[in-house]
């Protein structure tokens, strides 16, 4: 155990635009031995997330930057190889932060230990996880979809895209995605169940296209997106319509920001543009992960990973959100679960 | 009666940008008698409102376009000269809207009796008016104003801004408004009882400028004004705000519209941008009018009309309002009242 070598990558560069692998950079050092109140793990799988683009930025906003030369930041769910806390076992499979190294050294009080009875390791990476609650509280809480109305959700082949349309469904409602390519849209109303799909990459002009869609407008707009998609779905919003801004992957890594020009549109609307942080949910995390796993058993909700083998792929993997290259929720494996 | 003549302005050509005398033209017709089931009223005061820019296009979206030829169409307050319906006698005060001509013939179901006990007819023109309900609801309705809060209004000097600031007051909020020019900002903070006003020609950085006023940030944006200033806002909303767009005064006659940058603060902020239109809260007229009437009669509100004498200048009065040179509600005086 001592010989355990931690492979690590650490951030040598902001990128001003999209990241890639020239930011970062590999090292490894020994695995450092546990001390009281801390765990050794053993990373399964680094989560690839839009906002980890941001805490790259030398002034993030609201989390402290990741200085230079520092591992990576990120979340993930691990193995515990050593515990020196005794409210942990080796081998419990936690939640943490590991960022994009192999075999952390992490204080206990930063791990969270997962219920495999409620879904297995993929599904605690994916639809019970920070995605699926992502998603399960967005378009149910802050969109407040109703029976019947019409939900249009943008990114909707990515991580939380894809849960958002189910659980619509789930609800009774209509629904509609966009995506990029005719493999993710016919992934979307063939294997996930959504009404229609729209191929932003296949159509002139997003804002027609959604109005063809959904002839009678949009009551919920769920946007990952932001930019000229959010600007083409404002257009098409119902009275009383909701847009619920979860992401704006278009201009997390822009370097100059789209303008957006169609917020006139709520006002004879009486319509609504609200933003929402998954975390200020969190005493109901327990219940809606229970939904969603119920569900999950039942196939009612589906959600394959998209996974990237290796961490020395890891930068390659952060650069397909801004890409679009994946198709549901992206994530490293690190090492066998 | 029968030589009584009807002075009408009409709309001969359609603005790109901002309206002026050129897209009108005078007219006087004789006085039409009235038939079964209409009145012949004496127009007191011409309403002068940013929606009448609107109807001038030709596709103004939620309303018919006004007819090339046609008599302009608008809100005001006129006297009953005579009466072929039993419910309005000679003498009455209605709301009705007569557009700009001093004595049209107008069907009484379109007419609504002002109640004189509940305030004068510059009460009716502005706070107990459609302005003031607007006011009323947009704040304390759509912003959901709690006592303690810190209220920005954009527009501050205008009809609606001046009875949004003070309301706010009432209700126990820091308010801070942006208006153009010193006289302006003085009447907010001397007269009006804002805790602070911005002067928005006077500073290079409204967005700076705004975080200096409210260092704590703003926890409701009432908006008049809309584009580069709703930008600066949204950067200064505090956790859990609301933007509530009332009008987008900027973009009314741009010839091409601002793109809004700062809807990512929405996210961190869990923060909301919401429209409303004052009709959808008809039902709580009667219960608003008595709250404003009574608090006008006590002294805690004010609102001095911004009066333009002279039907044939309601044109430069209606472009007053797109070069932010009126002081609360503006109306053109028709005939005396």
């Amino acid at each position: 155990m001592t010989e355990l070598t931690n492979h690590q990558l650490r951030l040598i560069a902001r990128p001003t635009g999209a990241p890639s692998a020239e930011h970062f950079e590999a090292t490894e050092e020994p695995a450092r031995v546990p001390e009281d109140g801390e765990l050794l793990l053993e990373t399964v799988y680094a989560s690839i997330d839009p906002a980890m683009r941001v805490w790259m930025n030398e002034d993030p906003g609201y989390v402290p930057p990741i200085p230079l030369g520092a591992v990576m930041r990120g979340g993930g769910i691990a193995r515990v190889l050593q515990s020196r806390d005794e409210a942990f076992e080796v081998g419990d499979v936690v939640a943490a932060r590991p960022g994009w190294q192999s075999h952390p050294t992490l204080p206990a009080s930063e791990a969270t230990k997962l219920d495999l009875g409620l879904g297995t390791i993929e599904d605690w990476a994916g639809p019970i996880g920070t995605t699926g609650l992502t998603a399960y509280f967005g378009i149910r809480e802050v969109g407040a979809i109703q029976p019947g109305e019409t939900v249009l959700v943008s990114g909707a082949a990515g991580a939380v895209g894809q849960m958002v349309g189910q659980i619509a469904k789930i609800e009774g409602c209509t629904v509609v995605g966009i995506a990029g390519g005719p493999e993710k849209c016919a992934r979307l109303t063939e294997d996930l169940g959504f009404d229609a799909a729209i191929d932003y990459k296949a159509v002139d002009h997003l804002e027609a296209a959604i109005a063809g869609a959904c002839p009678n407008g949009v009551d919920v707009f769920f946007d990952n997106v932001g930019g000229e998609t959010l600007d083409a779905a404002l257009a098409n919003l119902r009275l009383k319509g909701r847009a619920v801004i979860c992401g704006r992957i278009s201009q997390t890594a822009a370097e100059e920001l789209y303008g957006v020009k169609n917020l006139g549109v709520l006002i004879g609307k009486r319509a609504r543009v609200e933003g929402f942080i998954v975390s200020d949910y969190a005493d109901e995390f327990p219940e809606a992960r229970r939904w969603i796993s119920q569900r999950l058993r039942e196939g009612e909700l589906k959600q394959a990973l998209h996974v990237v083998d290796g961490l020395e792929r890891a930068p390659e993997a952060l650069a397909m959100l801004f890409e679009g290259k994946n198709t549901g929720k992206l994530v490293v494996r690190v090492t066998d679960a």
